[in-house]
């Protein structure tokens, strides 16, 4: 079939992850994956903080952007992100630890939608992300 | 006015960068500033780049939200991300230079919407940022 | 409390439903209601397809955008739309019958966020939206 | 150039909107159009309003909506909505007479960007919709 390959959702994740110097800087971990789905984490660091005390929200997103492109690309298809929206509902700080699950909605032949769901580690919401890709035609790994 | 203090939006941008840890890391310069408007720029490093060799989609995002933190913050009205969304329209690459250009759409009591247009160092238009700000009745700096 | 009255959401829902001209020519029937829940659903007739002979975004924006206002005000906390996305995974047409199924993701005193699920009668998913809405601090009728 | 076609973009609008019965029910008129652009406007109805007494977001949405799916189509190349999103900055009334704007920000061979403005008779603005497309390889007329 075009939108699998023999290779399994985790080694395209570990082999995404592993050449991914932004994801490594945030000290992202890797929980779970599957096909069009994945749950990571990582903890806020000092260097995260932006002026008014809290997480920047490029961190956040960026959190959430990493497990999107997980599930996205789980079927080793390459696939770019196109449109992206969050929705920030609590303020993070220093030293929390962000969960983001990410589930697929749609899973067309050049498309995909999926949203992610970004937790703290008091299991509260902090953040609603929703996104788009583009789906070219080559493995991702 | 509510909405106004003595200090200026140059006052108010490098005291919210300097005490913006994650805008130093990414290395963000200001460009312009006024009310509603606010211009930086940053250089894409190693450190930066995802999976798939392009500048990871957090750290675009990252300069966007910066960007508009200043425009929106630019009264010294503390006023934080609410929804947001990037749709990219041209992936990023090593040593880019990025610049991203903040205007504001409206300006409510509340809540505020601002565009962010994000161009590298050829003038070509990488992302395009819409934010919504909700503002609190305090000071931001 | 304050987020709260002595009405009922159901009570709440048919009156906003009852004075609501456009959903009343969109068809749209109350399916099930609950404090930040909705549930409805319309047909399409052929006054709601576009250009291209397929169901005019605006008209599947419509339905999703009525069962988020009918969520975010169902505890009479007179709420509006501030800022909304939508998805739209497949197409719908002429005689489809559309659900639209909105849950509450935050609810804030001044802001809340909600999403809306579309299907059609073959239970397909056709769209998803995102809203988030700004309380007043009146009741919605 | 597989991005352009024989007919002016003139005529496919024409042609878009003679064909659009949702479009003539919201009563559209189009202003201008050219290469990934558009303009039109239209006249709010006591059918249109919603249950809090102001114009029901679908119908904002679907002018925002109708006068992108023109520019996305100027050049003859079927384009249908992907992602779109609407902030709602100011209410409209009964008799409002509502222009949407359509400006191209990016035409890819297989996507688009665009922006929407929509103002009142006041000349102030109401709404900011922005909205990707899909690009189909076939003729839009």
């Amino acid at each position: 079939m075009s939108h699998t390959s023999d290779i399994s959702a985790l080694a395209v994740a570990e082999e995404i992850l592993n050449r991914d110097n932004f994801s490594r800087w945030l000290g992202i971990k890797l929980l779970e994956i599957g096909e069009g789905y994945s749950k990571i984490e990582m903890e806020i660091r000092d260097e995260m903080i932006n002026g008014l005390g809290i997480v920047h929200g490029g961190v956040s997103f960026a959190l959430a952007d990493s497990a999107f492109a997980l599930a996205c690309n789980s079927r080793n298809n390459l696939s770019v992100a196109w449109d992206t929206s969050i929705t920030f509902t609590r303020a993070s700080k220093l030293w929390d630890v962000l969960t983001a699950e990410a589930n697929e909605v749609h899973n067309g032949k050049s498309t995909g939608l999926y949203t992610v769901t970004i937790t703290n580690q008091r299991n509260e919401q902090v953040a609603l992300f929703k996104g788009t890709c583009f789906r070219m035609t080559k493995r991702a790994i």
